[in-house]
């Protein structure tokens, strides 16, 4: 039906409500035992053969969490499931099902949406969940997506936020500062084009920071890791918002305070670079820059071995008692109470 | 913080995304065992003792699916849930959980979506379900809601679209066109605002019929009927798009065709006076009017004597083999194909 890509783009109108879905699910198999039942029915039916089950949900705005100037439909897909995994692997559980909801202008062609499934379809294969429901319609302006994510894990392994103690380690995942970096980089060239649409950018030298930004993976790898080395994280929390709001959200729910060393936080050698290029503070840019998706937790002392040495895990700092409150402690030994200046859906307007 | 009424209406901005969500939610307390943690966390944890889950997700978009000119805030958060609720009921499941996510543009104060959440509140009261997460966000136009709804049953208990045989009755709840009528009424009513603002409108007759369409119910009851009556529904699907439309879902899921009365259908006194009113055959609105969230099921024959007599319940016809299709019986005894012109999202920018 649209193979010959020389005729006229598909409206959405043509399709229909049905149709649309149909189409844009046909690639999406179901991988988990658990979904009985996926798309197609009143709801989705899902077996939990025991133990927990987790649920996140995140909505994301054209213009407000994404600009599809420098954002190809494909990566937002991706992206947005991506988010959502992050938060179920960020409860130590695995994910499991998907729903998706969009909202769309009529100026989306089907072809748009079809990039944005290949962007979806690909990241539910990589991490082996399925997606099972959804609701495809139309928006006034610009395109919404809502996506929830279902997890599960056993009770014992299941970790919240609150929960870190006095002495905890606080430990990282990858380094910091990516994403926003490669904002920066996609804004610049952004403005160079309206100035200039002749203009070839050349984005190798921040190939890593631009795809932090537009391609973020969740820590899959470190939720299998910590079950590998047999590390029980006493809280956890992903890095969506910047670290100082998430360190602020784990000190909060386990009434403890902190102290982060800045000469701690890992920051990859571009973010260095592109901080000195943008005249940007490359401690403020990992503590306040939000969407690297990494994982944040604490550890008892006593799991210390099972990482040490580990090149995806930092120690950047320890608990301490809420009373002390949460300090970064600068590379000069200054104590500064840590604030989150994290990234704001209604401040930014 | 929000007790002084005469003060200037409070920014969204002012109170922060976290801030936001807390505020909103404070009413709502876990009334389900199996929520093992709500909204404050990456994600819910939920516990479901045995059995199967459901999960539905439906979006609202502004302008699309509600007109704020004549629907109060209140009403809409009612109806949001609600809607949702009536997929869980539809595969024969209790609802237990729910997450909710809006996206609003600046113009609504923080007072406008305290009384969007006093209409989840009370729905989520009434059905006995638990908000246990979601994220608010801003637009760049408008009011979006996404909300998905989790629900669990006994495997033997789960009733799909699929599953209708041959000599089947079907079977309705309640009755149809009120919701689509009670539409026509309300946008008359803005039409005559539009050019006589100072007209007030008399409702009272209509009560009834825009009831259906600002606050409809999920038939709890129907399910729990059925439960009690010992029923076992062998295909079911909730009426949000019309009679046409669902019917022809029953049969396309089940490979097989149905004969549907003219004269069973259902139609409140109130529906038949609005149609000779406005001018709309009373059938046809039935068919495709959508919006009623009544339950319509197959039952197998042997199961007629539980339903037999009951006032919440209709036998509008039977299933008959895929080959001879779906037809409506008229009054007069002609057969006609039905065709779904039911709502649809794009058809109608």
């Amino acid at each position: 039906m649209f193979e010959n890509k020389d005729s006229e783009r598909t409206t959405l109108e043509q399709l229909g409500e049905f149709g649309l879905i149909d189409h844009l699910t046909r690639n999406l198999k179901p991988l988990q035992q658990g979904t009985i039942k996926g798309i197609g029915d009143d709801a989705a039916i899902l077996q939990f053969k025991k133990g927990q089950v987790g649920v996140s949900t995140d909505m994301l705005v054209e213009g407000v969490h994404f600009d599809l100037g420098y954002t190809p439909l494909k990566h937002l897909g991706y992206k947005a499931v991506v988010v959502n995994l992050s938060d179920i692997y960020a409860m130590n559980m695995q994910p499991t099902q998907l729903t998706i909801s969009l909202a769309v202008s009529n100026r989306f062609p089907l072809e748009a949406l079809e990039e944005l499934y290949e962007g979806i379809t690909l990241a539910s294969q990589i991490y082996g969940v399925d997606v099972v429901g959804g609701d495809t319609t139309s928006s006034n302006k610009g395109l919404i997506i809502s996506v929830t994510a279902i997890g599960q894990g056993e009770k014992e392994n299941v970790v919240y936020r609150k929960g870190a103690k006095e002495n905890d380690l606080l430990v990282l995942s990858g380094d910091l500062g990516g994403a926003y970096m490669g904002l920066q980089v996609l804004k610049r060239e952004q403005e160079v084009f309206k100035v200039n649409p002749q203009h070839q950018p050349d984005l190798e030298p921040y190939s890593y920071l631009v795809e932090r930004q537009l391609k973020p993976e969740a820590r899959k790898d470190i939720f299998e890791l910590l079950a590998a080395l047999d590390v029980h994280p006493t809280s956890m929390i992903d890095i969506s918002d910047g670290l100082s709001s998430e360190i602020l959200h784990l000190c909060k729910s386990g009434n403890v305070g902190c102290n982060v060393y800045e000469e701690k936080i890992p920051l990859d050698p571009t973010v260095i670079s592109a901080c000195e290029e943008f005249k940007l503070d490359s401690s403020l840019v990992a503590l306040s820059g939000g969407e690297d998706y990494e994982l944040l937790f604490t550890i008892d002392q006593k799991e210390f071995p099972k990482i040490k040495g580990n090149p995806n895990l930092t120690v950047v700092g320890h608990i301490t008692d809420q009373a002390s409150g949460a300090h970064l402690i600068s590379r000069n030994g200054s104590s500064i109470p840590l604030t989150a200046q994290g990234w704001n859906a209604f401040g930014q307007q």
